[in-house]
């Protein structure tokens, strides 16, 4: 086993020494790299890092880690962030009516697939109340409209400072959310039932049928403030037939759906994604 | 060995008894089926069927089962026609400057993949000259432009008329034909570099690393007069990552391209795509 | 909509009029076909249909149809079934540890993707006893031994014809059947946790990692007397590396484990799958 | 662009400080590293790394960076190599009668997809002469049979020296090498026409067929003495269906063959694999 382990996400200005300096970091202190992978970006001149370390045996606390790196990163005008494995981030899964991406997410916690609690649940019906109950797990409902939009929102921000909400997952919660709220609360993980960019907004399996396409797809991303639009964690796809009618493509595409949500909300969890513009490096 | 086959492809306002009719109509003057596929498209309350059967026994001289099957068509309503497996069609393959789908086709020829001859090769450029000349196929150079369009697809009408051609597969051909063109041939494969309907247009690989897609495509469909719209025969796709800049795409892509452009042609020499509406019924 | 229908799925030797005697006692009897498909098997000389019409309007009483299509039957010496597609199948899930493909059939039968009843679970392990009454299915603990197998199997047949069972589901069921067993009920499928035939037996995926392979799969199949040699009804397949280690390929497989059993699950319901030989035709 | 670089391929066991370690060579030298990729096998207690950087302004001449390094990789009993872009590999393909992967190598070459020159083609038989002179390639026949494996391999291990072979692809050489020979010349890419472990030896497809399995696959590996036993560098798979016979298996898997063979033999120029035991760590 490898015990509990650090995490360095940064990106900066590509420049010579970055590997070095970053890897004489942890060494200096005593840590064992257990992962490291590097992306160099040379149309955006940006470099780009994972790498993961034991905290068996590092000599600096926890504590003095985001200190003491900020003298390094700061002359590199470097974005960054350090994550620690045992620390247990909390997810509300937002939802409308459909249960298969809740189910699995739940399943898969429940699993040990995912290093997460799971405290909350946000629906904007009531109908998956009975699953949140059967599960254990709290279920507000917030019945947003065109009108209360703005307050329901601030309530929904309210819950997720409450429960200390480190992720929020739209496990085909079928609303917008405003830009304000975006601002305020950006860990937002969705699922899109398309592989976008084709078929971005709504229905987009009946919109798959009526082109004829022989391949259907998910997609799961970042959430921003233009809808469809943020940064592409995972993708999957599955063939189609003749023989599919839109009724096959919805049931075809549940399976995608929760599949392709799970790895991004897994990758997520593992520290493996770097956002940067509107695309994700993965090191998976 | 099956010996020569007649198959028929066919569609009609549903109704009971379809396909009692025409396997009667076989089965009446002698033929063994060996393929029968048959769908119906409830949306659009059609029929819709591919059957073939062995011409070793069948009573009907060939150019009388056309004659003879109009009896049974016309009150149907039907849409058919009816195709010979040693019918030898001729392509006429259309490139730019890029090689890989043209060599491909080329090569696929020779190995005997396709039941089809490839006397003749248009192109808007000489780049591909040389290839064509290497396999012994007849090439023509029509320099199209903006203002010479119009007198460029009369000559290149009349060289499909003169070498007799069945089909024209465009071949990484990077030009929009015009309407009228499209309506005197109809029989157009187009590959398109992109998982239709993202990235219709130019540049679709540049268009999808911006994007930052983690899975790119290739599309074949029939050309018809909206650019990227025809009816889609196949598809596939294959998955990239932020290590693939635009060059890894263009690559990876070609490899796509050139196996959905290759299935494409292969089910339509098979006789095994009916067209309806926007859509293909694809009996593979 | 297509209400109720009937499906036949025959075999014979192959010889002519073959899809015309069997539209013709469909159509003489007011029946629409919705699905037909025919395959032929060259090399067995064997001729394989599926056909499907609406029972609405068939004039043939539901229980009039065998004994009046065994008159065309028996001289063409064919093996055939009719089915129903308003008859409700009992399944009877049989388990033992793992709950990821029990909780994804129970979920796909409480979302209707089947057309089926589960009423019963039986395990040679208690621990997914808290499963079963979850989704309120009786469940019996069989703990199958060395010494008692046959004692065991005894009391598993029983259940079987007690809660008049159809179909019996290995989900990931770790022990093996005695022949005898699957003489008295073949009816029964299995999922195998590796690419067969890579990995037949014991540990697949601790052999996979072993070997190296980059990409692991899982098979769905019927039982047979040889063990995992049973016909295939549906693989899939998943990419792994080298930073996948045995826990990992365990997760990934578990995701197509679910889904290859719950295709194979659906196409034996939908009455999709002929066997002959050692093998499948899947009219999907 | 990013100018001609050098890779470090590294393995040892596993201690602290080897990023930082490696990473200091090349930054105190002035080396700006564009890639690192590492991993640890925890269950062989091994790290093993990639590692790539700009030579321009990297001060070390490049016939000192071996006995440079040497001096730090010595104390980590570290097995490792180094290599250069500009570099261009010399490869010799071995065929039999099938050209499909043969014409795919040569057409990539073609294309610079490899950073390689082809100037040898060896065969145990004369049928791809043609091809071989078509692109202006060395074509030496080795008739070898039981008899005169040993003195043949004499020969081919003469022609690999004289044209100062590095690479040796067999695509699809349908011989067995003995171990001596491959303990002369390890360097072998093997295209294998199945999913291995599955069907390895020979008929690979008339074996798939008979078993009835719904995907086939191809494996490119290095060659060890154990026939179809070595190292995977690269699989891919298709779906087939009852509908495919023996010569339709054979037609789809050449397109896997050419595009899993080529993808190998890529990684390997790009110095992007590492043996250990017999398994390969791809940092693609």
């Amino acid at each position: 086993m490898k015990g509990s382990t650090a995490t360095l996400l940064i990106s900066c200005p590509d420049q010579t020494g970055l590997v070095a300096k970053i890897a004489n970091f942890i060494y200096s202190n005593g840590g064992n790299i257990i992962h490291a992978d590097q992306h160099t970006d040379f149309s955006a001149d940006l470099f780009l890092m994972r790498v993961e370390w034991q905290l068996d045996g590092f000599n600096l606390p926890r504590d003095m880690i985001a200190p003491a790196f900020t003298a390094i990163a700061k002359p590199l005008k470097a974005t960054w962030s350090v994550h620690f494995s045992d620390f247990v981030p909390k997810i509300a899964i937002w939802v409308t009516k459909q249960d298969h991406c809740l189910l699995d997410l739940l399943w898969r916690q429940h699993a040990k697939e995912f290093n997460a609690e799971i405290p909350l649940i946000i629906s904007n019906h009531t109908d998956l109340y009975r699953v949140a109950n059967q599960f254990g797990v709290e279920f507000y409902h917030t019945p947003v409209n065109h009108d209360n939009k703005i307050q329901q929102e601030a309530r929904q921000l309210e819950l997720l400072r409450e429960y200390k909400i480190d992720l929020v997952v739209l496990a085909k919660y079928m609303q917008v959310l405003t830009p304000d709220f975006i601002n305020f609360f950006p860990n937002i993980i969705n699922i899109h039932h398309s592989f976008l960019p084709a078929f971005a907004g709504a229905n987009p399996y009946g919109r798959a049928y009526d082109r004829g396409v022989k391949i259907i797809g998910a997609t799961a991303h970042y959430i921003t403030a233009d809808l469809d639009e943020g940064p592409i964690i995972e993708q999957d796809v599955v063939r189609v037939s003749h023989r599919d009618n839109v009724a096959d493509l919805i049931r075809k595409g549940k399976d995608l759906e929760r599949v392709v949500l799970a790895r991004a909300v897994r990758l997520h969890l593992q520290n493996r994604i770097l956002v940067y513009g509107n695309k994700t490096v993965v090191f998976a």
